[in-house]
Parts: structure tokens; C-alpha cells; sequence
């Protein structure tokens, strides 16, 4: 008798972000090429149903939810989680709610996703502030950083970014297959009393824990991959992120500017385009697959605004060993450990 | 007869940064050839002696003053300056409180150059916070953004913002020649109702100030010369600084790997090597001058701790102009409107 194999159930919002419907409809079609579980596209049905019919795919393991509302960026998160009940976003998550799905990735409003996550799914309790969880490419080495959190929470206490640190470690080793990740605290000096009172307590926390800490990490080393996990507020994190996008674009914008300037660089630029493809492909996010909200009773993914269908097509297959591992019970289970250490202070 | 001129007298640390004396002395030697101001070399007479006894320069312009004593890096800032009296950024210092010097370059450590500055020289009165202005290359374009706060104060008050952006704009003005400098808040969107507390309400006392303050500006806008003034606190602005030296360095380093990798990579490499030159010299800091302390009651520059002497000859030709306008007395003359705007809440 052959062994029955559980398929799981990947929504995904077919109205989110800056592409949609056309994109991310294309994204689900190349991933289910690619994989045996099941993706159901949530959202407006004839507008996904038009792009479905450009494409050959397998119905078993695509199909489509009718939702009829859409919650754009311009909606103000909490309203419109409240409001847009009958929404791709809303939908799609409460069905993660009801275990009718695994996973849920969206590319739509993240304060919306944030939002939806925190009041269908609520926190893990234990955990007071859930984070976005980015990864963050470490040039030239291959692999990723991730980064928690990534801009869900400007402000935060000690105890968010002790919170911060063991849920990325856990998504680290049990997704992303690192062994007992190192985790790094952002900070302006390597010495554990540089920085504000937050940062010096934080510290503290993370010394007394049992994750692998290293450490303050500056900013100039994250770029290199000084750590496996880099724990920072949400302020900091989204500085970090959008630098980051910003300098790698300036940067190759000026190299393309210098290699296509007189004859003898346009030779040479001719020469070395795919190095230069090479360099840009280091930083195409869309290969490294969406950031997971952590500390929600769920499993939810946010993809860039702007995600093309491959990188709709990566999400989804990376966010397979998401689903499938334990990450959120695992999460909560940690939370025991993560109070003793606060009950010690 | 001929119209007496005004030399200005610019004290520099001989002992400051991992490069002292030797590059600080060069770099002195290269610029008093190119200057009619006088330039005195403090620190160790008979150490900074032997460095100069290597070049040819003219006496009348480049003189010593012994200081028997060193603040290291390893110095605890304030108890190093109160307890080294005799050291080289002691006395520098001093010498411009008393009149003897109109400007003092160190590159030695930051902490105690604030401190030195704070206890020797004092804050200006009204200026709740001192703060250091670094400039940020605009990539492509050329010319510099000024950031302000770039390390000197982790945890900000709005009114230390709006202090910043003040100070940042008279130096930006004044010294680098930009009319009606534009300024921008670092923040994660736009929208005025963005970011932390602090950053809302400094957001409302720029909007009421006369400065030419155009909104908040997100991380990836700033390599893009966004805006003349870069206003965060100083935490923010050194995760900012060293990011971008990270980055910049990864990035140049992936490029030369890539471009020696293959022949048909190293021919292409030869013919466009000098464009990559290019590209460094444009995150090049040595080029582009120190880092002004604003804030205090004289004219103090910092300059990178592993200033070669390129950098040492830039920072003093570039620092001419601050020590000949009288930004201090700007700075003064502002906060009475500063209060206004404060009052005014």
C-alpha cells in the first residue's frame, strides 16, 4: 500500500502588490510546475481566471477562491482588516485561521499583512511584539542573513529584541537549514556597553540566553555575513534594508554609466556583461523568496511589493519547509525559556 | 601699501589616528605648500621633527608645538581629557579657546574630541547637544549630502533634531556653498505620521522652522543626494556611515573578483580598470574633508581614524573656509529663533 503523502495548502493573495493579478498568477503557475503541494489563488476571480487561461497548469493542484474585495496600499491597515472582511488578505489568512491552509504569502500592504496576522491569528502567547523576518544576501559567499526585525517595530523594549532573536534562530535552523545560527545585536561598537540603554540591556538578555550569541555586530559587517541572524528594531532594520537597495542600485547604476563611457570601456563593458548580470543577480531579492511575520499563530510570508512572478515562484517554493516544519509551535514552546531569563533580571 | 591679510592658524593633532605622526605629518607638509595660512603640527616635538626633517617646507608656515602626552583610542574619553593635560588634543583644543587658533583637525579618538570639545570650549549656549556632521558622497553626481547627527549622540530628543538640522544647514551653507540647503528627516516612509514619537515630533518643529526642510527621506533616497542635510540622531547615522563603507567595500571587492575570473574577464578587467578607480575614488573619504563637531564654541574637525595623508591635506584645505566664516556665530545667532519655534509647542 503506497504511503500517503500530506500535500500542503499554500494560499496566496492574488491581488497584492504593485504587479498583480498578472504576475503573481504567472508566479503560481511556474511554482506548481514545480512542486506537489497544493496552491489555491484568493482574490477576484475573473481577473485570475483571465490570467489562468494564458498558462497550461495542473487544476488538482491549482485552483482559485473568490474574494471581492481588495486591500490596497493606500488603506489604512487596521481599518481595513476590520472593514475589507471579505478581502484576498482576510480571506487568505483566516484559512490559515481555520487549518484549511498551511501557509500564506501576500505581496500586498505589509501593515495590512501585520494587521490581519495579529487580529485572525493573534500573537504566540508569551511573545509581545511579532517581527518581519527579511533576509539579507551576504555578497560574494553565497547564503543569507536574516534579519529580525526588518520594520514592524520602530520602537522596542529589551525583551522585544531578546523575542526577536530566538524566533529568527528558530526559523534559521528549522528553514533555512543553518545548524546553531549565530545571532548579532546592531550596534555602533563592538563593546557590550556601547549604544542606547535599550541596546546595553538587550545585551544583557541575549548574553544570558541560550542562543549563539556573538555579540555586538556594526553595520559595516553586515554586508560580509558577520552573523546569522541579525536582531535590530524595526527602525534601524529598515534603514539597514533600504540603504542597502538603495547604494547597490546607485552603485550599479554608475558602474553602467563608467563601462558604457568612450570606446575602449564599451569594448570592455561588452566583455564583462554577465559579470555585470552576475553582480546585479546578488542582490535580486526575487531569488531569495519572501520574509516570514514571526510570533503570529501562523504561518504568513510578505513578499516585496514589487515581486515579480519569479520571485512569486521562489516565495512559494521557499516558503514549502516553512509550512511544513514546526516553526510556530516550536516558538511557542521557547517562550518558557525566554521568561526565566527575563524573570532573572 | 599693501592690505594686511589675516593667516589663519590651523592646529593639527600630530599625534592622533592609526596612521600618527607619519601621515598626519605628510599630509601637513603637502598642504602648507598649497596654503598661505599657518598650519602647527601638536604632539611629540622630537617625534614629529624627525617625520619633517624628511620633506622640504617653508618654516614660516608650518611650525611645531610640543605636547608631551597621547589620547589613544583605548582612552576612556572624558577621563583621558581631564587627566591628560598635556596631551596633543588637549592642547590643540586650548589653543583655539584662547584665541590662538581658529581651527583644530584631529584624527584621533572621536569620544574624547567630543569630550575635549564639550569641557574645553564649552556648548554653545541654547544648543542642547553638540553633534558631528559628516559628509555622504552623492554617487555619480558628485557633491556631498551633510549628515547630522553621524555618531555623536545615540538617543535624541526632537529638539536636538531640530538642532541638528539648524546647524547642519548654516555649515552646509556657509562653509560648503550650497544656497538654502534642503534638509530631510531619516525615516521609514514619507508621511509625516511615520516613524518613532521622537521623529513625529521633530517632524512638526522642522515643519514650522525656517529652514528648507522637505519632508522625511527614506534610507534608499540618501546615495541619491535626496537632500542637502541628512537630519537623524547619531545612531542611526552610524549605522548609516558604516553600511555604506560595508557595502561599497563588498561591492568593489565582488567586481574585482569577478572581473580576474576568466580570461576573457581579465582582458575586459585591464580595459576598464581605470574606471574602477574611478568608482573608488568616489566612496573615497580621504577626498572629501572632515567631519565638523557643530555645536561648540570653536571650530573643531574630525577626521577618519586611518587618515592617510591625502586625507590629512584635504581635511585641512577644505577646513580653511570653516575656520574663515564665523559658523559658530551663526550657530549662536539661530537659537534664539530655535527657542521661539520650541516655546511655540
Amino acid at each position: 500500500m503506497a504511503k500517503e503523502v500530506y500535500h500542503m495548502k499554500i494560499v496566496v493573495d492574488g491581488m497584492g502588490g504593485d504587479n498583480a493579478p498578472q504576475e503573481i498568477v504567472k508566479g503560481a503557475v511556474e511554482a506548481s510546475s514545480l512542486t506537489e503541494h497544493q496552491i489555491i489563488l484568493v482574490g477576484d476571480e475573473s481577473k485570475i481566471n483571465k490570467e489562468l487561461e494564458k498558462y497550461k497548469y495542473d487544476k488538482k493542484k491549482l485552483s482559485v477562491i473568490h474574494a471581492s474585495e481588495v486591500i490596497t496600499n493606500e488603506d489604512a491597515p487596521v481599518k481595513a482588516v476590520r472593514t475589507k472582511l471579505d478581502s484576498s488578505m482576510v480571506r487568505g489568512i483566516s484559512m490559515v485561521k481555520e487549518g484549511s491552509a498551511d501557509l500564506f504569502i501576500s505581496a500586498g500592504n505589509t501593515g495590512a499583512i501585520m494587521a490581519a496576522g495579529l487580529f485572525i491569528l493573534g500573537r504566540i502567547q508569551g511573545i509581545d511584539r511579532p517581527a518581519i523576518a527579511s533576509t539579507y544576501p551576504i555578497l560574494g559567499r553565497g547564503g543569507v542573513s536574516l534579519m529580525v526585525d526588518s520594520g514592524a517595530n520602530s520602537e522596542c523594549k529589551p525583551n522585544n529584541l531578546l523575542e526577536f532573536a530566538t524566533m529568527g534562530s528558530i526559523y534559521m535552523e528549522k528553514v533555512l537549514n543553518v545548524k546553531n545560527p549565530t545571532v548579532g545585536l546592531v550596534n555602533i561598537g563592538t563593546e557590550e556597553t556601547k549604544g542606547t540603554t535599550v541596546l546595553k540591556a538587550a545585551h544583557e538578555l541575549l548574553a544570558k540566553s541560550k542562543l549563539n550569541f556573538t555579540g555586538n555586530v556594526e553595520a559595516r559587517e553586515i554586508p560580509k555575513g558577520a552573523c546569522d541572524v541579525i536582531v535590530c528594531d524595526g527602525f534601524v532594520g529598515n534603514v539597514i534594508l533600504k540603504l542597502t537597495e538603495g547604494l547597490a542600485w546607485s552603485i550599479l547604476k554608475l558602474l553602467k554609466q563608467k563601462f558604457t563611457d568612450g570606446v575602449v570601456s564599451k569594448m570592455g563593458a561588452l566583455l564583462l556583461s554577465g559579470k555585470l548580470k552576475e553582480l546585479k543577480a546578488e542582490f535580486d531579492y526575487s531569488e531569495y523568496g519572501g520574509a516570514p511575520i514571526l510570533g503570529v499563530k501562523g504561518a504568513i510570508v510578505k513578499m516585496h511589493g514589487s515581486s515579480n512572478a519569479n520571485a512569486v515562484k521562489n516565495t512559494i517554493l521557499k516558503g514549502i519547509p516553512y509550512a511544513e516544519t514546526n516553526v510556530v509551535q516550536m516558538i511557542q514552546n521557547s517562550v518558557l525559556e525566554l521568561e526565566e531569563i527575563l524573570i532573572s533580571e
